[in-house]
């Protein structure tokens, strides 16, 4: 069912060229509005001011709010004032927000100037909310029930109010400072007789987030809960806005994708890919392949020190690198682990104990058949099949390293996200690259030790 | 808002032991559904079905689909026929099914022979879609309308049919053969004249799945089109089910979950972290770890060539971690970004070109800043400071394998993905564990030929 954007921007370039306004029209009103903003994107920055003139406006206000911020604002800047406001009148306040923080602040002012009286004090207060808190995401386009209406009444309002707000199946009650007292949703009014009173229909055990809560946490509220929507309250529990389950998933991918560059020693970023220059994919790699370069240093030093023991028997270099290795996956194996359980709320700090105790089990389970491999491997393909030198002796202190590397290994993948975690630090930063870097330096001091103390060098 | 599972275990093990049933009636009536399902995990097995049935038949049900699959076993076990029947009959199909393909044989034809002959149908021809398609996800409970019913006669519909049925708020429009013709909202009904036939309120451009659609890819449908439902229909459009936006936001949290096990070398489960055993999770680690070791032996290989060189320049010994831990960042920096943008489906196959000139200049940038600091730092802090006896022209073979590899790393990290994925791969396997075993081996390559080139070993 999806659609081949280049195909359509071919055939409408022609239209355009042609000056077949109505084909464009025709094409256009047979498009969902979010393949419409994907196709404008795709299109020369002539011909998206003709071809956003072209669409019906209702639809026109949607397509704006899905198309990419840079989009947004060329187009922006070639609307005239009636037009912008139109644009702004029929876009929904969250989504209001989601532009005004990535345009600059002359455009910010100009759309800020454009808004109604009470929509430019509800922006104000939305974008006063820390980034990425539960206040940054909200909508203040809800309508909420009083408990003293009846179901005929609470339809009516619904009516009313309806087509300005972006979610009307859930509806929140408050009492008269707007304090929330319960929800309910249009199914149950609909199940209900017009004449029972909203508050005898309502759940009251309301769960909610408070503005400053952490929109990550938000999310997982609504993974937990199924929620469609959520209310959010300031201190006074009195009722600011409400965040939609779309949002939450946008949240929630956001979230998902920061993790995973910050595994991969990646300073996050919001655009996507394609989206992203050169220097500026340069500029979030560098920093931490200079760190990391620099703290791999400490195993070059370790190396030094041990430089008799290397030159006495080459044999022990060409492990090097496997014992790395395996310690790096092991310990990895635990860290992201720990670091994605810690993500879904599978795990908290408290079983710290329980964690460290199951990774014993298993690291000393994976060492050991690891060593036994090993052994073998040497034994078998090494020495007989290869004729390599390595001495049964040597084969021994590769293995033994192999047992205590990947124990330590694992230890440290599972303590560092659950400590970095505690003291307020993010757990992927620990989890990833931090890792390897630290394992790297024990698997060799532990190589060097045991090789130093078994074969006497 | 979040509530303390242990006090209130406590609490209750006090009050069922003093048999006070009333007050533990009381505090369950208190609690969300998904609380009471994870406080039930708590408790123990004779506790769990005096709990539950103190619990109200309605949300019973509810909290039942929220249980983990053992204890909902141990729990079934437990019910007589009857029980078990009521139980199943205010479930949701969906959440059904998720439990079916959970439990053991038996179970399952215990619980098979107890439903409606309707809902078996239903069953049987979901459990038998393949795993992690759409058609395992959806669910067969919702209802349909047509197009020559008015406004009056849909409301009607969802009155009639509302209570059973997971959503409401998006009716499909069939007609006949139950082909899919149009979708249309209660929101929309709720605007509309009571008079109003549903077949001109209706949106006829619906985007659908088909059964057999693999489910992140239908879960990619719902965060691009922002949904909170879609249907699903068969090779001949016909209306089959519907998937929800909670089962949906699942489906993306496990997705992600697997390619981030993945990625850190681990077969993908669906457990969490502290349900599994010690030998399941030894079981999912193990296996990459020895094939792992085994091709690492290849960069021992390499080494040992080279074996002459290393005897001649210790000192090119101590670079060997840097070089492959830089290496393997680089790689894994480029690996993971794609691998998530061919996730998000921000980029695909056809920008192949596109990646790699992008990533070629990101990796010569990388690179050179990289060698620079690298021969500043051997200047400054080896020889000056630490006194270390490593050589101009050593320092030069390390600054130019480190652009070299940065390079290769940069380009293996980012066609492997996008190979992958084209031949039907799953791009996360090449992102993670294999790029740091092949991007080692080359970096090992890169530095013994620069260095028996340059320092004529």
């Amino acid at each position: 069912m999806e659609l081949d954007i280049m195909e359509i921007k071919e055939q409408l370039t022609t239209l355009l060229e042609g000056r077949r306004y109505n084909d464009v029209r025709q094409m256009l009103s047979d498009m969902n509005v979010v393949d419409i903003a994907a196709l404008l994107e795709e299109m020369t920055d002539e011909q998206v001011p003709v071809l956003y003139r072209l669409l019906p406006k209702e639809p026109a206000a949607e397509v704006f709010s899905y198309m990419e911020s840079d989009t947004q604002e060329s187009l922006l800047r070639s609307f005239t004032d009636r037009e912008l406001a139109a644009v702004l009148d029929r876009l929904y306040l969250d989504d209001v927000v989601v532009m005004l923080e990535e345009m600059p602040a002359n455009v910010v002012k100009r759309l800020l100037r454009l808004v109604s009286p009470e929509d430019r004090r509800s922006l104000n207060q939305i974008l006063q909310y820390p980034e990425e808190s539960a206040g940054s995401v909200l909508t203040t386009e809800f309508v909420d029930l009083k408990a003293t209406m009846t179901v005929a009444e609470a339809f009516d309002n619904i009516r009313r109010t309806g087509p300005d707000k972006e979610t009307i199946y859930t509806r929140y009650v408050t009492d008269a400072n707007r304090r929330l007292e319960g929800v309910i949703t249009v199914k149950e009014l609909l199940l209900a007789r017009a004449d029972q009173q909203v508050g005898e229909l309502m759940e009251t055990h309301v769960i909610s987030a408070v503005t400053t809560d952490d929109q990550e946490s938000v999310a997982r509220l609504f993974v937990k809960y199924d929620f469609t929507a959520l209310p959010v309250v300031d201190k006074e529990n009195r009722l600011v806005g409400i965040i939609t389950v779309d949002d939450v998933v946008d949240i929630l991918q956001q979230e998902t994708t920061e993790d995973m560059e910050i595994l991969a020693a990646i300073t996050p970023t919001d655009k996507s890919y394609l989206k992203t220059g050169v220097w500026a994919t340069f500029c979030k790699r560098i920093p931490w392949l200079l760190l990391l370069m620099v703290s791999a240093t400490f195993t070059g030093w370790i190396i030094t020190s041990f430089e008799k023991a290397l030159a006495a028997s080459v044999m022990l270099t060409a492990f090097i690198p496997m014992l790395m290795d395996t310690g790096g996956n092991s310990g990895s194996q635990a860290s992201v682990t720990i670091t994605r359980s810690l993500a879904l709320g599978d795990i908290a700090f408290r079983d710290t104990l329980r964690v460290i105790w199951k990774e014993i089990r298993v690291a000393v389970l994976c060492g050991v058949v690891l060593a036994v491999a090993n052994f073998l491997k040497i034994l078998l393909i090494d020495r007989l099949l290869m004729g390599s030198p390595v001495t049964l002796l040597e084969a021994a202190v590769v293995c033994i390293t192999l047992v205590i590397t990947v124990l330590c290994a694992k230890l440290v993948g599972c303590t560092l996200p659950l400590l970095a975690q505690k003291i307020g630090f993010d757990p992927a930063v620990m989890a990833g690259p931090f890792i390897t870097t630290i394992v790297d330096a024990i698997s060799l001091l532990v190589y060097f030790r045991v090789a130093t103390g078994v074969l006497s060098l």
